[in-house]
């Protein structure tokens, strides 16, 4: 069992957690890694299944939204045109997309294969942070395996810190990575879930805050951390809330608020890219009209409210739960546990 | 009766016509004027009413897409936010969309009070375009009287050419104007209707093509037209086919089809504006989780195809139901309809 | 002398500020107010004069970015397609942003007549908030002649909180209004500005955190603010920086960042927009081919903290200079001021 | 030699020409194609090379504009938030985008390690249409050495027609590809160059419109083409006038027009992506405040007549320079070249 930012005494937001106060307490929602340790390169690659079905066959509904572009993110063109999600998402380092994109295909054209449906045409979803202090990134050294290998051990009760796509990232000076969290809102008397799944690669580390306190200064002086804002975050938004496309994508916008409310200025240097989806509603192409459900937008801000607190503890957790790394300059990464 | 570019014997498009060809086959749809013509002063009002009922309690789907930004269309923020119409939809010229933004809220606060509905807010939907050559646009010559009388003359069977919002406008060089058409979009065996309403202010003479063929260069000549693609064009679609926001923003684009088919490469000098609401779905913000219904995307090609038709057609009978008209400075303003 | 939130002994944030710590640090920016006081309404507008020269013939680098679009601000699309301001920008209330943008239109017509500039079109930008817990706001109760006052009262060392355009908002369920704030930037070994001027109508009292601390639970008690995250944010940023309309949308972005390091989730229920201005380059269309001066990109961080940390002291102004009010229903509305 | 429109007969459009008619007009661009023709595959990789210079470590102004997303492009994220191109432009099949991205990086990688430039992070621009008709696409059949061998043959005086990205694409029923035109654009007396060049796959046979005229009946029927409007195009704009990314989008948004001129409504059925690069302006990133040139906005409209007219014509240079081909199912696909 890994050690999480409650188990060390700071509590987030004010709304309930779900059960394992995770992205997968959205019922069907699977998470895998793959992890790439050696002495040139720490990277690899997680995978978020946000269904146990076909998702290119039953489409989920889905939405982007890009605050800062400076990022390589694939298939967010489509999301934005169709609302739709028909591959699982998977992450990776900045120079791997293409790599991973091609092997989301390729699995997801045998699946598919296996299934009896047809692929003619595929939107592979695929984020990134650029881990290049880490790893010798312009190797792009996570191969169609370690996508399958992450694919295969996808489970509910995933890990998280330096493993997967979090391997090799930095989150204010300290080791960064993969973290998730989530939250219980309650929509007229009805209990559903929102969970967020960060990758964590951002932030210098006197801005850091957590509840509204920034670390002592012999903590800041001890880490040798990072000056400057630099560094991407993605940020996954799963659901089981009926949510339009459109008000899907207004709800993931708030995911900013849980970055800035733990110091970040939102740094330029590169890309904060916010990806959502909601299980509620399957989009099959049958017939010539479909209903589907979506919220009263009049109760939207409690999702709003969920979304915010959970990416602000789904980056602590990203952050608690890596250990110390080593850059590939010789430099150490401190672990923000060492220090709570 | 005025005639309309089919009384001239061309037919644009394939798909058949709803039974007046105008906005107003979109059940429920009105459409009213406010003329002002005088010495200095060609210009006027022209409201959409999208429905019977109150549409700040019932509100309806809409959308908004922004060709061309160079222009000051009031409440697109709101539209595209929400993805609801609230108000009725002014048209009118460039300086006095303030004034008629203001007289909408004073209609609608006053017909929300005769019928109990509170407001506090209210976002109101007014496009323009500049029809400074013909008016003195600088004096904002349309008053709140005007939008009301627009309102109360408002009806099925409405008057296109140089009339309301069209009184001082140009297209291509001729008088343009208020113009009307729209399609019957066959979906499943059930007749639906798309109907585009525009406010035509653009275009070079040289560039206008009919049915494929630009005018003979004697009439260019004679004209005296328009050399520059300079100007603007409103474009509002209603429809009653079910579409989400996002679905009815894909569908009011092709509006640009159909201006394109005319000749034009889409001027800088102003701005295209399109706006379309949907009847088909009512949101009135009851209970949690709503339902709604929409189209299955995969068969929205006719609408597409509709909506760029009836726009084309649109801008043409704003043309030919338009008479001639004398500029500010005594230049002459010729009506297409001489021409055919 | 207004008691702002440095005199309580707050400081936010680690950028030096300007000389006065407000918008009018960047060279040539001036407000005004004009304040509305009575039993039924509490209201106004206050203007912000970007440069001493014509706005309209020499038009300033400009962008706009909407973080929540349920508002009704008015001229961002034509600032979104070219990138330009043209007029000063005015704040009010939500249901007179007509009649004041007609007011701009007349004022700026007025002064283009009298300095031999032909006006056809202009632009008016107007931004809001809804202040009718406070004021009767379906009167629409600011004339033109309130826009002029603040015309004519713009200066330097402009007053804030209850006042012109904030005379009526509340803020985290205390009272809100205007303020302002400014940091200097040093890109290269020059010192360059930023200033935000903010209207203030959101949150939560419950949510409220100063430099990290949330407020006393008896302090809430007494208050009896707001239980939730409604209402809205006009964000005005200044700045001499060279920068193209693309950066400075980056740049405007971080707004986001103050506000929600105050505490908000950025509630559904009203709009949030951010409006910023260059004075470096004036586009002033003569020739065919410009030049204009832009950062290079790698230095925008700092620029992007100058706006997040301004834009969150800004804020604070905003309330500690508010004196208290009293809701039209006999709700008093407490000063944070009372409890610092 | 190539037959192209023109030795058919038709001017498209008024304004000249560049001396090659194509894309490569414009001074250092290149363009080099690798296809593959067997019995399961007809497709490959088109590069168009902006620069001899190191793109990367010379970046150039750009711009992306996506008119119907319903596709999976690489790379515009980035574009839209930075302004900038930093490698060569690909085009492939959909499902071939990520190895073709992969092959991007790899190539540069391996350019800039040679020229002592450090790579950390880099943004592929990789577009692609659908070729499922004509090839087994599930299979994925470009490889990287395909894009290499596209980058080593890359030339100013390119083949068009069925070859490299374009050698599995259909366009109204006939057979599609590669195309390309360009036009000389007089601003303040001296001539600039826009070259446009298209993958073209979309449009049914019925609607196709050349210079007006659609095709008789006996053709129609002989061809046994395309019903529907389905399918995608990407157009890519290169120029060498002076833009700001910001203008740069306006301009490529022209792209459409030409689409639409030629009887297509935009279908649904996969993407309309457009992308644009301007050589006038090199960002790479020294000193603090950079100056970059534009043009006047006020004259922008010759640039976006000329996008317009090179687009229409790229893309009837892309099927008159196709040969026959076959589908995967047996059926002929025509050459338009046949009819004309």
């Amino acid at each position: 069992m890994q050690k999480r930012i409650r188990d060390y005494g700071y509590k987030i937001g004010t709304l309930p957690t779900g059960k394992l106060n995770k992205i997968t307490d959205v019922e069907g929602v699977l998470v895998g890694h793959s992890t790439i340790k050696t002495e040139k390169y720490n990277t690899g690659c997680t995978v978020i299944v946000p269904t146990p079905e076909n998702v290119f066959e039953k489409k989920l509904v889905a939405a982007s939204f890009v605050h800062n572009g400076y990022g390589k993110t694939a298939g967010t063109i489509q999301i934005d045109e169709l609302g739709t999600l028909e591959t699982p998402i998977a992450l990776t380092n900045t120079l791997n997309v293409g790599l991973v994109a091609d092997a989301i295909i390729e699995y997801m054209v045998d699946r598919c294969k296996t299934e009896g449906v047809e692929v003619r045409s595929m939107n592979p979803v695929v984020g990134e942070c650029n881990d290049s202090a880490l790893s010798t990134i312009v190797d792009r050294p996570v191969k169609k395996e370690n996508v399958f290998e992450a694919f295969e051990t996808a489970t509910r009760d995933f890990v998280e810190g330096n493993v997967g796509a979090g391997t090799g990232t930095r989150c204010y000076g300290f080791k960064g990575g993969i973290g998730s969290a989530s939250r219980i809102v309650d929509l007229g008397g009805k209990a559903y879930t929102v969970g967020v799944l960060v990758q964590s690669n951002y932030g210098a580390t006197r801005d850091l805050m957590i509840n509204g306190k920034t670390l002592d200064e012999d903590v800041i002086k001890t880490v040798k951390g990072e000056a400057c804002d630099k560094g991407s975050i993605m940020v996954i938004v799963a659901t089981d809330i009926p949510l339009t496309s459109r008000q899907l994508k207004r709800v993931i916008k708030r995911a900013s608020v849980g970055i800035a409310r733990l110091g970040s200025y939102i740094g330029h240097g590169s890309g904060e890219v916010f990806i959502g989806f909601s299980t509620a509603n399957v989009i099959d192409a049958k017939g010539e009209v479909m209903t589907i459900n979506c919220i009263n937008e009049d109760i939207i801000d409690k999702v709003f409210r969920g979304v915010g607190e959970a990416t602000e503890e789904a980056i602590l957790n990203s952050m608690v739960c890596a250990s110390e790394a080593c850059q590939l300059d010789g430099k150490k990464i401190h672990s923000l546990a060492e220090f709570l």
